[in-house]
């Protein structure tokens, strides 16, 4: 079970409800009385990764703390067409009051962590590849996006740009080589830093490789020359492969022996999730 | 030409800023001289529509107050491949430093710009039909993504739940029919509030026009049930659609007459652009 | 009963407890000791119309989560001279650091609701004129003014510059007049949003009216040329009064069949209720 | 000249300008093309004391940095009916969008500065006697209405309840007497807190003298008893007036030589200046 | 019992758990399962005076609101070595998570009124002298250090520069001298801000005097002009003593008459306590 | 030179701000006329490593945009006795009212640097040992002190608990065992996330590097054990030491081949340098 403590929720879920809610839902105030008790059921419409309980209860519990909320699913469950994901249940107020904010912030959270199960279930049994998410979130949300990805079966990459050295084409360029910016990342990064590297070509791998890279980015290379990399870096370094993943090469990749396999589409084009809140008056 | 206050865009952008730098960023300052000088211009993959010039200058200038960034196309204008849109000049450690938050940040503006500009583009001549968006919008980002969708030419929907009536099927139940939630918000809402109701049959339709609705929101309905409800309604409503919305049913729509067709997927399943920031050494 | 949401109410409620206490109490700190309870009562020291309990609530549990608070008045009651309006109990040190951040914003708030009122009440029987805020109101207190005028039986105007079209004499003479500026709105605008134009003369309302303003605010005019306004726009628009708006004038527009009547006063020289806290050691 | 820093400001104004304008301004949008300059000139509609010329001009350039501002009048001084202000210039568009922001921060300010300046012409030639301001201000604006008290010839009583020592009716209760809470005060206050002591009668007046408080505050006693209290004093502490305070009571206050007079109206119950922005097209 | 309210511990603690679990926890919940309990006890490894229980326990609760706290030792208690000081009981994982938050705030705290309490025992019997701090506290976190100086048995000087008057060398230079900058003081602040000035000579104090300073600090004078100082000054001042302030002088100059001593050192170099937080698996 | 933007620093400064002069600088405003103009050099009384030119020039431009700012020394320079660091010059009443904010911030930073330096310097020329901060940082300035090890030839571990896998001993009780444990993390930890592992004895440091961890804490060893255990390591992984760190013991392990040594002191108990400002009326 993954952690997503309320503290960082709370900042986000906040900042949504204010821009739905600051001027209050004039609908809901003049056509439901406040003493109507209702309970909703988050439903899934078409199948997907549970993902987000603990958002989707704090929307609620933001708004109105005598809300009560239920999980029917664990994060990271698979959920059959229709079936439920959460219920809430209280002032029907306040309920349709939430409703948007708590689906927007859902859907994204399961289209995510359903897109991510779709590339870990490419890799075919037996194999260690991992698929990890990149930074190409969307901003303000990445904390929320990070964690789909887990929920989903995947792994994260790097949190920010100060968890870890990855060297990337313009920065070979700025210090003049690969091998150049790997012994100055050496030198200036911290020990508890890991130095990987982005490389075009398999000569640059070799230099890479040479400077000592911990990873080694392969960037954009078809899979017959991934495979020759795997080749010749043996247990050298740890190799990723990213740009143009489609899941046919994500199963080639795995079965290449790749390490890691990291996937920008998965936050940066997310496909929200279908949910549903299914509202009755109780 | 729309406005995007640097009041609002600042919060967004010193958000993102600190997920991906509250660190540091110990690559650039290992690889990079802090007096290397460079020029990077963001550069469209594929065609698109440009949006977020004022988003892309407050990034590097919120980092680096020193960065110069010059704009090469106005916010609505066609990119095809391969133009350059926008350039920062500066620290190359800066650059360096804000390059993922802009392109995070711009690249889903064009992404829901360029969706826009897509459905906009379906509408024949001479239909006075709309494209909006609804507020299944990205949490945090909604006043990006209502600018970028005016910019690809679409038009807003209300920005939250004060600004304007729309009531749903819940509200519909929860106070006792179309008729009497329509009658409730007239007697509740602002009189600068106009006042939408969902329905799903063309009995509610009547209902709602009854009642004296000033837009109905025809949910789900197909074509020949859109055409119907518009000659129905003649002048006494708008009439918007909603829901299985692709490009050819916005043709078939505007034809019809309908006053404003709402697509959630223009903001909640957005597909970033390809826009790539190509980086040199001055 | 009108919502007015903790999420909202907290961060005002926070900036007031920091404005006046975040060098601590030092009075109470010395004389009261930590062990002592009290009970405090808010009692009107004149007649008014109850508003803010949740307010009032909020500061305490802010401050102190164990106190517990009792409401004896539902918000938008009248309260005669001396009536207990809510009470706290708890620790007496408590109580006593957030005794004037209480009564300061609810004083406030029962001000507007009181004033509100008498106009309100101003209205004859049977006509269906409304006493409307504006935007008028105290920079960071919006959203408890626009709820405290709802509480003493008014209704708000548009909360804010997105949610309306409201085009004044600066909007018309930069748009090149009554009718330009109208039709871009009607051009521009949110098919959701009402549009509103101001006029100084009835050639101007005629020209609104043709155009198709939604509502026609008649500024300072007399009300022999309002009657008159209503009498040429039957029931073409609706018309809203405001500028020297007085207790007998509001009569004498409301007989005249006017809908709105919008009155900055309310909001912008608001005289606070007087409200004390009457404080027994328990 | 008294200190306002941009840096308190701020967080005032882009509260304002996000309640205003987080929907974005839709009237100027559609009626003002974004190439329009006009220049706007803030006008005294009555007489008033000028207070507020960085606050006015901070809204500005907090939303249009290219917008120029120019002063008039220095704050404190008396603007006579006509009087011009201060004066913006620019994109039409910024002007007309922080209009209404600028203008409820000002005439407030403005409001409460001619309101002191009225207790402080009361007092004759001669007198020593100082109008104070409470705090009983609009929560999230002290540092405002503090500062326009200065303006308007008026002084600031304590900033918050840390600030120095006011044992009051309450204070008294909890601790068993006048003389046992000034004990506790001087005991346990820094030695840089001034304690002041609220009395009732003459009796707890020399109580209190006895116990060394540095103020005494006379609350609600009649001229009579306040002349006797002053008699009584002599030098021993300071004297403050409270409650009931008129503009005839100031004056025989002040001659009969008290040396502060605290007046809760000055920022409770503000009524704002009439000003308004002349708005020109350049 | 000094005041230290959760509403100011919040924004305290919420920015230190950002600070440091921003990214999550990754080796917590690598390898410990979400359903392992455990208490933890913090225990002093050195002896202390305790200081910080309710930030303790709101670092915790913040985390995760299932945990529960128990307090051994009341703030201001001294702890032998190994003595517990609190508990904490809950899931493994939270504990494991906010161990760092909530020992880096408590050993700075605790730090801080162990110190002042040594300070404090310094002052031999009888002697009124009080050891205070100053306004070299650390930024962010005076409201922590100013309780804990009080715990430690310590006092508060001036909690910000608007809460009482203090003349430097700076202001007497810019004000012409030390009776113009005490007498324009007098005639600009508040009648609730004591005055009070620094002075280098004897001739500087006697001017101090004849201008009515409150208060006066006598500025690293050696302890036999500090006698003279107090000999001079009798009861027409408080006299405080600052500067080269060693646990020796501090007896010296209380037996001398001193009122007040302030030493920076409390706060401004800090040597924090020595607490670990002793973690058992429930 | 390394990096510290000015978007981390403001959040930093402002609240400083706002602690030390949110109800004003009521000594200045009296003492110091408006148009007085100054000039301050900040001087270090002691030799020190200096650090924070950055942040003491946001400090006053943040006050007022008009100061202008002079850096004498580079971060990470050494000033001598006496040396001019920074100089600051424009309106005197800006000056005495940021003088304290500025000292406080960058006497830390200073104190933080030096104190690196210190260790760096017992490190005998030709070892490769680093000296490295801890997460044991002032909370809220972490930021700030994390570059100022930098600044003072040190390096940083790990920024917070999301960089970098740090298995204490808590987490080898709660996952079963050192080997257990680094399992546990290699299988869940981002493959950019180097595993460290803290261990007590030289089994625990055997099982360790059976185990593959890439850097191995050693924890309160002595040299001879700290010597045998770095033969024993050989090239497999990396080795830290801490506790109980003296610069004798630094000069010892240095010597002995370790890769890092971990000092909390630098931050947890920092001892501010000595700055002056030196002011004069320009």
């Amino acid at each position: 079970m993954h952690e997503l403590a309320n503290v960082f929720i709370d900042r986000i879920v906040d900042r949504a409800l204010e821009e739905d809610l600051s001027s209050g839902d004039v609908t809901t105030e003049a056509c439901v009385d406040p003493s109507v008790q209702a309970v909703a059921h988050a439903v899934a419409r078409t199948p997907l990764i549970a993902c987000g309980a603990a958002v989707f209860a704090r929307v609620w519990t933001r708004l109105d703390p005598q809300l009560r909320v239920e999980q029917h699913l664990a994060d990271g469950a698979r959920a059959s067409r229709a079936a439920a994901l959460w219920t809430v249940r209280g002032r029907a107020r306040s309920i349709l009051m939430g409703e948007r904010v708590a689906l927007n912030l859902t859907q994204r959270m399961c289209g995510v962590a359903t897109a991510t199960r779709l590339y870990v279930d490419a890799i075919p049994a037996g194999c260690a590849a991992r698929i990890t998410d990149t930074r190409k979130t969307t901003p303000g949300l990445r904390v929320l996006e990070r964690y789909a990805v887990r929920t989903g079966g995947g792994y994260n990459h790097r949190d920010n740009l100060g968890a870890a050295v990855l060297i990337n084409d313009n920065h070979v360029v700025a210090s003049g080589g690969v091998r150049q910016a790997i012994l100055r990342a050496k030198q200036f990064a911290s020990h508890t830093c890991k130095i990987e590297c982005e490389v075009d070509t398999l000569e640059q791998l070799e230099e890479a490789l040479e400077a000592g890279a911990d990873i080694v980015l392969l960037d954009n290379m078809d899979t017959d020359t991934v495979i020759e990399a795997i080749r010749r870096t043996g247990s050298r370094a740890m190799l990723e492969a990213s740009g143009g993943i489609t899941l046919a090469r994500v199963r080639e990749l795995a079965l290449a022996g790749i390490h890691a396999i990291s996937v920008g589409a998965l936050t940066h084009s997310t496909v929200a999730s279908d949910i549903g809140l299914d509202f009755e008056v109780a």
